[in-house]
């Protein structure tokens, strides 16, 4: 894998990112495919968007249909029978949350996700079942899922957990780096010996946590850098904090990564936020809500916000964005949209979301031609503008 | 629209029907869009599986989005984004099946449903409103929708009720045939005083009701046949009786319909139901049944059926069908579709339904060849066997 700066315009950046499942032009938004799947899409949907990366969840896969059966099955390119590059997460975000869910803590129930310096023992939001997951243990899933990009194992605590929690937290996350790397050689090194092509790599990317705190975020930056990682991430936000909070944080903490390697922000976010990150110099995006909020019939336009069950789209035969060129928008009236979703018709979630995840692809597309032009910060006040402005009558 | 048989082997039929949104050519299997959608698919994969002409539901559409509105949008070629032709049933079938459910008859309340000369009072199932429908108005919704196809308004009572209730019920659908056939020439000669395109001709059909009794079939054919309407189909099979009495029933009806008009067997069927149709004659068939069994996981094959879920698929790297050429096929393994139903990922709903309607219409076109090359007994006896013999371990 290798990363390459093109261009620089204030702290936003222009890269490429070298996979062997193709190339990346960055600043990049990665469509979240959980179960192996982006929700409604086939992979020659994807390709036809213009994605070239998709990130896939390890808690998931792990649970179902298992990193095993992945692995004997080809790995997750030949599993889903993509041919792009893939991304996944540690698994870490999702036990935490769904964990909880699972043994029922949400309701009152015991918690039942232990945290221990070894890993976390949690049990499965599916069934029930117990389970163990440490850095060791994540990173031998990701290779056995086989994704082009993994990540570290940490643990990601509310934005708003206070100090003393974090600084616990951040302290057991940076030794967990240090074992995720290691296990991370060793098996590349084995691969290596049994003479594993090079598409097979898998490339570590470190995560720095530490909340809101301007010094822990910097620490656990300083001690990831150092390191060596092929790329990094930001961790922990977008999980409760103000959206105001979040920028600032990330336009304080991504120009302290490491200039010449990738920087990913985890789990971000809406398109206010993927303008904000790039102008504090972040490279790659992963979220749900463009697929999530599809499928809740909420659809991204050039004007704003559409909600497609409202009464007065009824009767409208305009596209849900004129300014679109989307399949979805070259083919359906808003009346259409409309109808497929009160009607709860499935091709209603795949129309929106192939809407949705447009809007995004094109909206970095045109992010990466304003920062080589030199002109992002005009380009990202304009939008801006024309997103609050709202649409016409 | 024109109707031209091509050939004839035995009694089965190869023909063409040329409408005002393309050739069709018979026999033909249309698949189901109750409310203007054929579930999970666009009408760009309608047109890729070789579709060129699909069904609409009138119940549904005229309570939601209402047949008014339907028509203002550009009636369902326009409301829908497709190119191909439409049929239309005319509302009856639902009015009797989902009113009853929707008044609750069968969780043991009042049925709500009225039959009386003049028309049908029902509730929906939606909300429970109150709707009237009568032959007049069934013409007068449809011909709203725009189909290139109308049905006649009838009643479709179960196969196995008595005698005395089939006479009593063939004689009002035949009056409201009449009724049809008036209603629906006034409004083409209104529409054709006020310079309407030929492109929005609606060609009624008539329906042959008369359940399992052959001579109440003949009866009802001959009247029918006499009022000299576009096309004809037969009505009230696959509601309850065994298939082989289905199939008898068929072949002794089928002949009988206007041999230089299409004929439409309403809502059937399987794979072997449709060999049996066309072997007797038929050359237009509707089912939910490919889409319906896609969703719950049934995958027709060239081997017979295939239950995805099955645990024994969990690491088939074969293709659903290895005979089949549909993009499922081509894309994704056993193991994948099964993994994402067992996640009950809405793309399982989608690539199996790709899957089954490319079975039903590659099965109708080489139908269609063995007809043509005058083998289509042959043909038929090689399926059945192929179908039953099961698939390879
Ligand atoms: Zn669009
Ligand atoms: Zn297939």
């Amino acid at each position: 894998m290798r990363f390459t700066l093109l261009a620089e315009d204030g702290a936003a950046r222009r890269g490429r990112l070298e996979t062997a499942h193709g190339t990346i032009e960055t600043p990049v938004f990665m469509p979240v495919g959980t179960a192996a799947t982006v929700k409604t899409l086939e992979p020659r949907d994807l390709e036809a968007l213009g994605a070239r990366i998709i990130l896939a969840n390890t808690y998931h896969l792990y649970l179902r249909p298992g990193h095993e059966r992945v692995e004997r099955l080809g790995r997750l390119h030949r599993f889903m029978s993509w041919g792009g590059a893939v991304l996944t997460d540690s698994g870490g975000f999702q036990v935490f949350s769904l964990g909880e869910k699972g043994a029922g803590r949400d309701k009152g129930g015991p918690g039942l996700v232990t945290i221990a310096e070894e890993g976390v023992t949690f049990r499965s939001h599916l069934d029930g079942s117990r389970h163990f997951l440490s850095p060791e243990k994540a990173i031998l899933v990701q290779e056995a899922l086989g994704a082009d990009v993994i990540m570290a194992f940490d643990e990601c605590p509310p934005s708003l957990a206070d100090r003393a929690y974090h600084e616990l937290s951040l302290a057991r996350t940076q030794r967990w780096l240090v074992r995720c790397r290691q296990a991370w050689r060793e098996l590349e090194d084995r691969r290596a010996a049994d003479g594993a092509a090079e598409q097979y790599a898998c490339n570590l990317f470190g995560i720095a946590q530490g909340g809101l705190f301007g010094d822990l975020r910097a620490r656990a930056i300083e001690e990831a850098a150092a390191l060596d990682l092929p790329g990094y991430a930001l961790g922990g936000y977008a999980v409760g904090e103000e959206p105001v909070q979040m920028w600032e944080g990330v336009a304080r903490d991504a120009p302290r990564l490491p200039r010449e390697k990738p920087r990913y922000l985890m789990g971000v976010g809406t398109p206010e936020d993927l303008l904000a990150g790039i102008a504090a110099g972040v490279d790659m995006f992963d979220c749900v809500l463009p697929t999530r909020t599809a499928r809740n019939g909420l659809l991204f336009t050039s004007r704003g916000k559409l909600v497609i069950r409202n009464a007065r789209h009824a009767d409208d035969t305009r596209p849900a964005d004129p300014a679109c060129g989307c399949h979805t928008c070259r083919t359906f009236t808003r009346a259409y949209l409309r109808h497929l979703f009160k009607a709860g018709e499935i091709l209603a979630l795949r129309a929106n979301t192939l809407h949705n995840l447009h809007f995004y692809l094109t909206l970095m597309q045109a992010a990466r031609e304003a920062i080589a032009a030199g002109r992002f910060e005009a380009f990202r006040r304009e939008r801006l503008a024309a997103w609050r402005e709202g649409e016409e009558p």
